[in-house]
């Protein structure tokens, strides 16, 4: 029968941060509070201290296909041009088992589905009403992050922090060009924080970068960068002073994300998905301060993956190999 | 870059049961010996009763590539006429992470380094003189066991038992031809163990195939089946009165090979890649049991994928997607 190999290029014609994309997204965090989801802890291969290659996978019950996410961290990639994260998605009949498809899509969907997970964080637990949005880094996901978080949220400025000055001045002239708002550079992350009523952080950070006093009324943090033992990007007192800590999936947040900086049972983790599919729910009070631990499933791997091949297969791209 | 993607035709001009083969896959257990292998826990996802994706992957110190391998097992495929199990290969730049190479090789690499690995158990474990070889299965892996086989012993005459008539006349006609030896059905297990000087079983029992009371001096078994919690071709007895039990890994075997049905500290196994590896010695005395439990491997899976790109490489074959 053959499998339908798809490449970036094709897939950025047709796959874009939308409502459609959003909707798989967000329904993927719902498919595991339904438990639906046949989905292994990830599967880590250290290459060396710099290096790595996780897989993730997931099959939801009543879907047509299932995926398996192969996806590479090369932190040094940068220093010879190269980026650091690429991937590969492949899409399986889930009754059969067929390869029907391949993703060749250097990181694309990844970031896509990455980017949108954040979005449907914000949409379930930030304030309605937004002034200023912070984003913590200047790279691949604080492009996606927020693009995606623009969906959800209307906001009048974007304040950046980052290390790297250029990478900052770049940053900000294309977002404030495809966000169609002031985006500014910020001194410093206190201030940054203290402006925000959503802050999103996107940093490989390993020692805190968020911390408890900075913390204010009405506010919503995403931390999306910490997916492996050793990463922190908040406080662990900043997860204690929340009013809700919402995750992904609690247990691997404990292991890889925020959560595992705190005592097992010192915090009261929500999952995202069961507030998605209204099994419990986060009343936001007025001055409510919301934090989301986010490390990425193979559920919503699966879910962009399905949305993917719909549209590459209506769209009539890819090519076939091995009739 | 673009990435290689090749077809389980292109392989199969290119790639054979062969010396060069078992060398690749030969070396794949001393990796592991060496301790050079960073190989997590296979990823499992469970899509039924009947059906799941095992993706298993290795990087091994001082290679160029590591390798990624999803394998299906849908096991009511033959109820339409699909085979039960097959495979993808993605194999990695070790220095990059860089998708160079996505082998749709439909099982074929897998079937191929999993009848090597029977016979590089065979090579340091079975008896030097043989007369008749046993095998127990009619699939695909009684012929690629055995066909491997004959690349270290040789032998007069394979008997083959099998639940249907029709498959066992099947096997006999085909194996004769390829072996140049008599291929002869066996009406029992029992009789077949009782004559063989080496047995294979490549069967997917839950219970066992072979009985202590069968066991005879001179004897080499190879177990191949069980790969998973709650399969078992071997009454757990006989791994307790072999003089050796041989593991691919032990911590594997004991999970879902046949070692999952001795307790704990019952049977003192050994692992192939240190015999290999000469860090451990099984001496063959003479009229000596011999068992060995194999289970499969991610460091096999990047061997064949390295020995595979190689081949393909210099053979010029393959597509280039993605530019």
């Amino acid at each position: 029968m053959g499998t339908l190999v798809v490449t970036e290029a094709e897939l950025r014609t047709c796959l874009h941060i939308d409502n459609r994309s959003l909707d798989a997204v967000e329904q993927a965090f719902a498919w595991i509070a339904e438990g639906r989801v046949s989905m292994p802890p990830v599967m880590h291969i250290d290459v060396d201290a710099d290096s790595a290659v996780d897989t993730k996978g997931a099959f939801v019950e009543g879907m047509d296909h299932l995926a398996v996410k192969i996806a590479t961290g090369f932190f040094r990639n940068p220093q010879i041009g190269l980026p650091s994260c690429s991937s590969i998605i492949v899409l399986m009949n889930a009754q059969t088992g067929a390869f029907e498809c391949v993703f060749l899509d250097n990181g694309f969907l990844m970031d896509l589905r990455t980017g949108l997970a954040g979005a449907v964080a914000a949409k379930h637990l930030a304030p309605q009403s937004v002034k200023t949005v912070g984003v913590i880094g200047t790279g691949v996901q604080a492009r996606y992050q927020i693009e995606s978080l623009a969906l959800v949220r209307n906001f009048e400025e974007l304040l950046v922090f980052g290390r790297n000055a250029s990478s900052v001045s770049t940053y900000c002239a294309e977002m404030s060009e495809r966000l169609g708002v002031p985006v500014k550079p910020c001194p410093s992350v206190e201030e940054l924080v203290k402006t925000a009523q959503i802050v999103v952080t996107t940093t490989p950070a390993t020692d805190p970068v968020i911390m408890p006093d900075w913390l204010h009324k009405d506010l919503h943090i995403t931390a999306m960068g910490s997916d492996l033992p050793g990463k922190q990007e908040l406080h662990s007192d900043v997860l204690l002073r929340a009013d809700a800590v919402v995750c992904d999936v609690i247990d691997q947040c404990a292991i890889g994300g925020e959560l595992q900086h705190v005592t097992a049972g010192q915090v009261d983790a929500l999952e995202l998905g069961s507030i998605i599919a209204g099994t419990q729910s986060v009343s936001r009070q007025p001055g409510a301060i919301t934090v989301c631990d986010l490390t990425g499933t193979g559920a919503q791997d699966t879910a962009i993956a399905i949305d993917a091949f719909a549209r590459i297969k209506a769209a009539g791209l890819g090519s076939i190999i091995g009739l």
